[in-house]
């Protein structure tokens, strides 16, 4: 069953008539077309019984013709979008009508209402649902994502000096693997020393890297349509042993979890497993954040790995797994690894040494 | 008058008690404090009569906290944010309520409506309105942000070399901008040469560089909490005939747009002003998006200028000139300044020459 079939099912069991897709992550993963049409209008109608249709900006039509085979029409920025898409549409009149809630804002969703009278429900679910499990090639691509992060991660420790600062290591690290290939990070690298660090948003700066003290890199790309994320903490010099202690918590915290996981325990049984372990050492107030999220397509997506969430772990589930402890003023500590789920357990998707490492100072 | 008394004057006028922000960019321009929240929820509550409140992420709060001089809330992942968001506010019986409705999605439109019972109305128009004219302080630090794009394009023009590829040049310049203290650049940088170059959407790949051929550069830096946006297309080799027409035609739109800006005219006459020069050549179809965008924390914000705005053109509004022409398989051109609008005319914010640069293939 293709993708879209995947779709009209749903909206047949729904007594709906038709679908539309407003996030571009998703009508790329239901299309192959990736596009960012920025502040313009692009939506994908997939109706359960007639031909989808791609609505794109008037630029984009020509590239997204070759990639769909079925119709795409365009506007230009002088047009009224609505009024295009209500002329280009083969039906409007769909009853019940599924649109990306979490996605889609205030002001499409009522230029969408110009267009369709029927009743709007929430679609976000449903495909959130569908992205969450991933095929044995999206975990291909997720992989080789994982291997260019290892990489990434491996310049910036091959960069360490306390003449450098965290921005000329991020500078470091991105060169390098766009020279590889790599047209887009995942998100923003960050690089942080010593305090800065136990920041758990802390914001890279000219700070020269610290001496007897830990690092912290936080870093990922994006290749194939898939993203990658992990994290490693350091250390430069020989940081007291306070910090030592504080690391081989939270690495004791990171390893539970990721043994605990298997399919059928739940999201929120996993952060459980790894926030204990904080908790019992009486560090918990430091840990404040969820243990993990999703990604794939997305470096952020569906599900949180948090407490409340009681969603049974599957197969084919890809998320992170990063505990932190951040104490104002003294230590700052994150392990991250992604991976998906077997039938065995946790597969990292990254592979790079958990145990401390040191760099010379 | 501060820009929060601003937004509570708006709300007097409008009759209304409760303006709420979502959009993080907004939330910087009001409060100073910048924070990307992701999948989180952040919010900007200001009462026409009670003090602010901020809600954020918990692990947001000790950092906004010291920024802003109004209480700051936040949540665990694991709570309900509208519970507490119900719970943390002095007052949710506003009777009309305004929000973001171009940024705000419906979940998060519905979650809102679980706090408050009263009736919602779009925030964008007065808002988008209030970014719109920049002060002198903005528009100096969008000089700054331009000096760097000018920076940044000449590390380009210093790297162009017959055995580097599209990609390769683009880690040269955002290496060399990282470097000088810019953790960000205003949207994936993109060189593209020849074919590539041809279309207005085109992919930075591994590429060599082309001879005989034009190359486009287009890239801006985000600084200071500011964006820059410029486009220089340069020859490399010799260049047949027909692309340098199409050059200097594009060039002679550029400018005639440029020197066409002054307030009291409208951003569809400043479009049509360089479109004519290119309809009047016969090659008008290539001619396939709009002539600029607003700019300013944003890369794009608004206005358009494009044919059907008709928005009178003011001092203090910063935005982008670029027209561009696309012959599939033959040529692409695209020359592009942003500038601010002074009582004499258009400032652009960047100074590199648009005389046909030359470099050796």
């Amino acid at each position: 069953m293709t993708k879209i079939d995947h779709i009209r099912h749903f909206l047949t069991e729904e007594k709906a008539e038709l679908a539309i897709f407003s996030d571009p992550v998703t009508v790329n993963y239901l299309t192959g077309f990736a596009c960012d049409p920025h502040e313009r209008q692009m939506f994908l109608f997939i109706y359960e019984q007639l031909a989808p249709v791609l609505f794109v900006p008037a630029l984009e039509v020509a590239r997204a013709s070759k990639i769909v085979n079925f119709p795409v029409f365009g506007y230009m920025d002088s047009e009224n979008p609505w009024e295009k898409i209500r002329k280009v549409l083969p039906n409007t009149d769909a009853k019940t009508i599924y649109a990306e809630f979490d996605h889609l804002n205030v002001t499409k969703f009522q230029g969408l209402q110009t267009v369709f009278s029927g009743r709007f429900e929430n679609l976000t679910p449903f495909i959130q649902g569908m992205r969450l499990i991933k095929s044995a090639d999206e975990i291909e691509k997720m992989m080789i994502a994982g291997d260019f992060a290892d990489k990434a991660v491996k310049v910036g420790f091959d960069n360490i000096s306390l003449e450098a600062t965290e921005t000329d290591i991020i500078a470091q690290i991105e060169f390098e693997m766009k020279k590889q290939g790599i047209s887009k990070m995942s998100f923003d690298t960050m690089v942080l020393t010593g305090d800065n660090a136990a920041d758990p948003h802390g914001i890279p700066g000219t700070n020269k890297i610290e001496n007897n003290a830990l690092l912290l890199f936080d870093l990922g790309v994006e290749t194939l349509g898939y993203t990658s994320d992990m994290t490693r903490t350091v250390a430069v010099g020989k940081p007291d042993q306070f910090k030592l202690d504080i690391y081989e918590l939270c690495l004791e915290a990171q390893l539970k979890a990721q043994e605990f996981v298997k399919p059928g325990v739940t999201a929120a049984e996993v952060d459980a497993a790894a926030r204990s372990v904080i908790e019992k050492a009486g560090y918990g107030e430091y840990f404040n954040h969820r243990l993990g999220h999703g990604l794939g397509m997305d470096v952020h997506e569906f599900p949180s790995i948090m407490a409340g969430n009681n969603m049974i772990i599957e197969e084919g589930m890809c998320f992170s797994i990063e505990p932190g402890i951040y104490i104002p003023g003294k230590v700052g500590v994150r392990i991250e690894d992604c991976g998906h789920v077997t039938k065995d357990g946790f597969q990292p998707f990254t592979k790079t040494s958990k145990e401390l490492l040191y760099f010379e100072g």
